[in-house]
C-alpha cells in the first residue's frame, strides 16, 4: 500500500575503510587535542586527482574552507573554487581554525607550505579540513615536525592508512566513520573494470540540513574529470547530508571533498552512460551510509531516527518533510522516551514549508503516519497498540514514515535522539 | 560605542493582569486536564469588540484555528479571516484539538454553539484558542454544563477574571503570563483619555519563529477599527512574538487575538496621530513583555537569552541575526552550562540566512561581539576573563550583544538555555 520511499537504487556498503589505489593516508598526535589522540592527517595523491567540493554555507566559513576554495580556483578557475585538481588533503582536529580573524588564515597558509614541502609539490595543491574548537588558535608553528614525520614514514596505501585518517577526524565522535563498495564497471573499449569507492567522515554536532555538510573525504580510483564529479556530487549531498540533523546548527567547516585517482582505470567514465550510473550509485551509497553513520553518533545520541517520505508533490517537498520532521526537537525527545506521541510527527510535518522556506503540499485529510511499521493516523488518529510501539521503539533505529498523498514524490532524512547527555556534554566548561 | 539595538521607545509595563473596561473573564475545571486543575475559561465583551488575530503558520493548523479564521472571516469578509469582531474567545487547554480530523472540527463547533447559547450571542461571533496533546480529541459534550456554570455565575469583570483566564490557559508553563500599561491617551477632541493594554499569554514548548506564535490575548479599552487594529498587530508581532524561540518546533495552535473594546473612550483612535502612536507602542510593549516571559518560561529553562542586534543591512537581517543566536542549540547548551564559549555565538550568527531563507550581510572582520557587556571578539579574538563572564552568566538573563557594522538595521530576539530538563519533560510518557 506504501509507496517505495526510495528515488534511486542503491549497492550494498561495508562499514569499512579500503583504501582505493592511487592514494595513502595516515595520522599522528600532534598535540592540538589536549587528549593526546591523533589530531593531524594527510591524505596524499599519487598523482594529480579529480576534485569535487561542497562547502559549509555558514556566513562565516573557517579558514581551511576559504584556503581549499582558492586552492581549488587555481588549479581550474572554471570551476569557481567548487571543482579542480589537488595532490594532497590535510586534516586538524581539536580546533576548528574559525573566527580566528586573518591570523587564522596565516596559520592555515604556513599548514599548507608546510605539506607542500614536506611531499615536494605547490602548496596550493594542497586542500585542508579542520574541526574543534571555534575560536582558538591552530599551532600552526607547532605542527611542522610532525608533519613532516607523518609524511616521511607514517603514510600508508592500506587500509589501515585510511582508518587511521577516519580515526583521526573525529572529535566528540563515539566512533569512526567509514563506508566502502567494491564494483564491476560495466564493461567499455577495454572491457570491465574493478573499482572502489571509500569515504571517512567525522560528525556529531552543528549538524543541520542546508550546508553542505561536515567533513568527509569520498574517494575512488575510477577516472573521472573534476567538473563531471562535481555535477555527480550535487544531487548525492542533497538527497544525503543536506538530509541529516543534529541539532539545527550549521558548522562553520563544513566539508566533503570528492577525489578520483583514476588509479585502478585509465579510461575516463564519461558523465552518461552505464558505467557512469554504477559508480554515482555506488557514490550515493558511500555518502549515504556515511550520512546515517553520523546521524546515528550525534552527540548524546541512542537511536537512528529515519524518516521515509513518499506521495510528496515532488521529491524536493518530500526531502522537506522529512527533514522537518528529524529536526524537531520534540520527536527527537518522545523518540529518546520511546513514546509514540505521533502528534509530534504531524505537527513538525506541518512546520515543513516554514522550514524549508519554499511551499509543500501537505493536507490532514490526505496524510498518513506510521511508526515502527504500525500505522497511526490516516486522515484522523488511528486506533493502535501504544505499549507495544513503545516496545518496537526501543531499538537503534527508528523508522517514521509519512505519505502525503500528494503526487509521488519521495525523500528520506537522517536525525538521533535528543537526550540528556546531548546538553550535558554540550554545556559543560569548553572555554 | 554601541548603536541603541531598540528601533521603539517603549512605555514601561507591569507584569500583572488588570482588566480594561468592556471585558470580563473567568475559568474553572471542566476535567479536560488529568490533574484537576483549571482547563476551560472564557473572555466576554460587553458589546461586539474589534478583533485582529494573526495565527499559526503550520500547514495542519488546528480545528480552533481554523474555526476563528471562519468566524472572523464572516463578521468582516474583506479582513480573510485576519480581522473582525467578535464577542466572546474561548479557551481550552490540556488537549490542543490538532489532528483530530473532522471529528476534530464537529467538536470545536459544538464548543461554539454551547458558548453562543449561553451568552445568547450567534455562535459565530465566538472565537477560540486550545493548546495541549495533539492528535486527542475534546470531550466537548461534558464541557457544556461547566461552561453554563462558568458563563452563568464565575466570569467577573476585575482584574481577578483575567488572572484565572492566564492561569486557565497554562499546561506545563511554570507560571502564568500577563502584563499591562496604564495610560493617558493625547488630547483630542473631547480631552485625553485613560486607557488600559493588557495582554495574557502562554506558551513552554513548540515555540518557534515564523509562527504567528503562541496563544496570546491582548486587550484594550480604547476604541480601534478592525482593519486598523490588523495593521498595528503584524510589526508588532514581527518584533516581539515572532522573534522568541524555545525548541524550533512551530505549533498547530499559535493564535494572537488583539481586541479592542471601546468601554473606556468612545473617540475612535485613528490609523495615524499622536493617540495612535501612544497605544501601538503600549500594545508592542504588552506583546513584548509577554514574550519574553514565555521565552524565559521555556520548557526546563533557567535563563532567559536575549539577543540584542544593531549594525544590520536592515531591521530584518538584524532580526534574522538575533534569531539565529537564541535558536542555536549549542549557544543554548553553553548558555546553560555557563560557558562564555563566543564561538558557537559567532557560528550561529553565520547561520542566520540559512535559518531566515533570505540574504544576510555579515563580515567577520566587521563582526562585534559582547557576553553580558564584555567585548570578546571584533574581527578577531579579544582576550577577556572567562571566569568573570562565566560569573556574569549565573543570573536570570544573559544579554548577547552583536554589531554586523554592515548598516543601521536593529532587532533584538528571546530564547532560554537548553537544559537536561527539557528532554527529561519530552521525553517522558505521554500518549
Amino acid at each position: 500500500m506504501w509507496p517505495e520511499p526510495l528515488a534511486v537504487r542503491l549497492p550494498l556498503v561495508e562499514e569499512v575503510a579500503r583504501m582505493p589505489r592511487g592514494f595513502a593516508a595516515g595520522a599522528v598526535a600532534a598535540g592540538i587535542k589536549v587528549s593526546g589522540r591523533p589530531d593531524l592527517g594527510v591524505l596524499v595523491c599519487r598523482d594529480s586527482a579529480s576534485v569535487a567540493a561542497t562547502f559549509t554555507q555558514n556566513r562565516l566559513p573557517a579558514a581551511p574552507v576559504r584556503l581549499s576554495r582558492r586552492h581549488l580556483e587555481l588549479s581550474e578557475p572554471a570551476g569557481g573554487g567548487r571543482y579542480g585538481r589537488a595532490r594532497a588533503v590535510i586534516s586538524t582536529s581539536g580546533c576548528a581554525n574559525a573566527a580566528t580573524g586573518a591570523a587564522g588564515e596565516r596559520d592555515q597558509r604556513e599548514l599548507a607550505e608546510a605539506l607542500g614541502e614536506a611531499l615536494g609539490v605547490p602548496a596550493e595543491s594542497t586542500l585542508a579540513v579542520s574541526t574543534g574548537l571555534i575560536g582558538s588558535r591552530l599551532p600552526a608553528g607547532r605542527l611542522r615536525q610532525p608533519l613532516e614525520r607523518l609524511v616521511g614514514t607514517r603514510i600508508q596505501e592500506a587500509d589501515a592508512g585510511l582508518a587511521a585518517l577516519a580515526e583521526q577526524m573525529c572529535t566528540t565522535d563515539t566512533r569512526s566513520k567509514s563506508a566502502s563498495v567494491r564494483l564491476q564497471l560495466s564493461a567499455r573499449a577495454g572491457g570491465t573494470a574493478s573499482v572502489t569507492v571509500s569515504g571517512v567522515a567525522k560528525g556529531v554536532g552543528m549538524l543541520h540540513p542546508r550546508m553542505a555538510t561536515m567533513l568527509a573525504l569520498l574517494l575512488t580510483d575510477a577516472t573521472v574529470e573534476p567538473a563531471t564529479l562535481r555535477r555527480w556530487l550535487e544531487p548525492i549531498v542533497t538527497r544525503t547530508w543536506n538530509q541529516i540533523s543534529v541539532d539545527g546548527d550549521t558548522s562553520t567547516n563544513d566539508t566533503v571533498f570528492l577525489l578520483a585517482s583514476g588509479a585502478a582505470d585509465e579510461r575516463p567514465v564519461e558523465e552518461d552512460g552505464e558505467a557512469a550510473g554504477e559508480l554515482r550509485a555506488a557514490i550515493e551509497a558511500v555518502a549515504r551510509s556515511l550520512a546515517r553513520q553520523q546521524a546515528g553518533d550525534g552527540e548524546g545520541a541512542t537511536t537512528l531516527i529515519t524518516c521515509q517520505v513518499s506521495g510528496g508533490g515532488d521529491d524536493e517537498q518530500a526531502r522537506a518533510v522529512a527533514r522537518a520532521v528529524v529536526s524537531s526537537s520534540l520527536v527527537k525527545a518522545a523518540v529518546h522516551g520511546r513514546d509514540p506521541n505521533w502528534g509530534r510527527i504531524a505537527a513538525a510535518a506541518g512546520t515543513a514549508a516554514l522550514r524549508a522556506g519554499h511551499s509543500v503540499q501537505l493536507e490532514e485529510a490526505r496524510l498518513r503516519i506510521a511508526l515502527c511499521g504500525v500505522p497511526v493516523f490516516a486522515g484522523e488518529p488511528l486506533p493502535f497498540d501504544a505499549a507495544a510501539v513503545s516496545r518496537l521503539m526501543d531499538a537503534p533505529e527508528v523508522v517514521v514514515r509519512l505519505d502525503l498523498g500528494a503526487a509521488d514524490g519521495t525523500g528520506e532524512a537522517f536525525g538521533c535522539d535528543l537526550s540528556e547527555r546531548y546538553v550535558i556534554e554540550n554545556s559543560a566548561y569548553s572555554t
